[in-house]
């Protein structure tokens, strides 16, 4: 179309389906497009027929499931790593898009995008550290620290910290197949279908189900508030959008931290400190369309 | 001296005692002086007559035990609030020394101040993200995340963490006022000399007693590594520095992790990544000059 600002395009690499979207922001998304993650030739494809379709972009972005590699100098930089998904550990996915579109590719984690995306057009604006955390088949995290997307060594994994476990009160062993109880082992959707043998959703107004839930995310909230000290933190996936879940959280948080770090956002001002994404299910492609943009 | 360059003063206000210096770095410590905490009154008194006798200096950097108020709009701006140090909480330091000695100063968590000595000078150069530990008579923790000092929200208080404990193999209840068994009730040097009932110095060689401590401060540290992945670890502090300590946390974090982040550093090259201090027990002192230089 003549005149026409040039777009870009993002993709959310999940575990369980992908997310691309072609565009510059949430008002202005020109196709976007979910499918479910199969193997990874195939899922590449897919995602390259979509954006020869709707295209072209000028630059791509991909925010994705992990642990990836992110070393600008790496030889496996924009692979997907020890993933525990089957036929996904060590794949080649930024290199391989970008062999196949032929556009610069700027590749992240799927919650730093989404953070990135929050940041610019959702609930983190203005702020210049706070996490994204992404309660769905797992747990994730990601976020900013001074305006910056944490990176650091390899890149934040909130999902493998280790919160306490009263194994006489919940006996679950937990689903990691790294670590067991850890938090993702104990709270990511995985976890709850395996405790108790029904998915989320089918889980609806089980008090017991939602207020060990809120537990276990509140002890790791606490940890990631200990060591971060975030402006803001955003949830968001299939479980942590589930409702009525994150007023359960806040209240176990604030008991959690019992007064201790003084400020009105960990009382008072919890309901403003964690919140849903603004963005819904949309914050990671955006943001992913946002890492293109910022090549 | 005529000709002489100009010093900046340090100071590290810890719980049980204060360091000042005089200088600007390492190589040039021109004065000092380590003395103990009694109450607010005095221990500032004793820390302005060392200044007005050793000075001038052009500014003073702080870096205090907490938690402090950290915010420059705040009117408790340089206070430490919630300490459950008796006759400390919400006791003006800053403002009060800045009166006193007339001169700007600038103020931050102790941890911060021993990142930024060890940044400057020590064991974290050229690191953009890396964290400081201090596992004392309490723990705490700060660090920078892309070349800045972590603020945020309130600051990094990485002693409150929550971590797994296992009431069966250890029924210690944990010393955390607040918090009762969080990573400082469990692992800091008034929780070990709580639970077997002799100073940590006192405790050299018993097995036991260092493998549960060593155990604890891995699991707090796998929290930290899942949620900032620090490019170092440094650990100071006066149980932090126990001899032989830090192979048996290097060896405990490795086995926790059990290969899921895939870096060098979090497993052939450990002992790189979690280290001592370079500047002992001055980097906090160290850091609260170049505070100071900074401003």
């Amino acid at each position: 179309m003549p005149g026409r600002v040039s777009a870009f395009g993002g993709i959310e690499t999940g575990g369980s389906k992908w997310q691309c979207a072609v565009g510059t922001g949430p008002e202005d998304l020109r196709a976007i497009e979910t499918f479910s993650t199969t193997t990874p030739t195939e899922t590449v494809a897919h995602a390259v027929a979509f954006f020869e379709r709707e295209g072209p972009v000028e630059a791509l972005g991909v925010g994705s499931f992990g642990p990836v590699d992110l070393s600008p100098s790496s030889p496996t930089w924009g692979h997907v790593t020890t993933t525990p998904k089957p036929g996904w550990a060590n794949t080649d996915v930024a290199p391989e898009l970008r062999r196949r579109l032929s556009v610069p590719v700027a590749f992240d984690t799927d919650v730093n995008a989404a953070a990135l995306g929050e940041h610019r057009w959702g609930a983190a604006q203005g702020l210049d550290t706070f996490c994204y955390l992404t309660v769905g088949t797992g747990i994730g995290g990601g976020g900013m620290v001074g305006g910056k997307l944490l990176h650091g060594l390899v890149h934040p994994e909130f999902g493998h910290l280790r919160v306490p476990h009263d194994t006489a009160f919940d006996p679950f062993p937990g689903v990691c197949p790294y670590h067991g109880d850890c938090w993702e082992g104990l709270a990511s959707g995985r976890a709850i279908e395996a405790r108790w043998a029904k998915a989320p959703e089918e889980l609806a107004g089980e008090e017991e189900v939602w207020e060990l839930e809120a537990h276990y995310l509140a002890l790791g909230l606490v940890c990631v508030i200990s060591v971060l000290s975030p402006q803001r933190i955003v949830v968001g996936g299939g479980v942590g959008t589930v409702p009525g879940l994150l007023p359960r959280v806040r209240r176990h948080v604030v008991d959690l931290l019992n007064g201790y770090l003084r400020s009105p956002a960990l009382g008072q001002g919890i309901d403003d400190f964690i919140v849903p994404p603004a963005l819904g299910a949309r914050a990671g492609v955006l943001g992913a369309i946002a890492l293109a943009a910022a090549l």
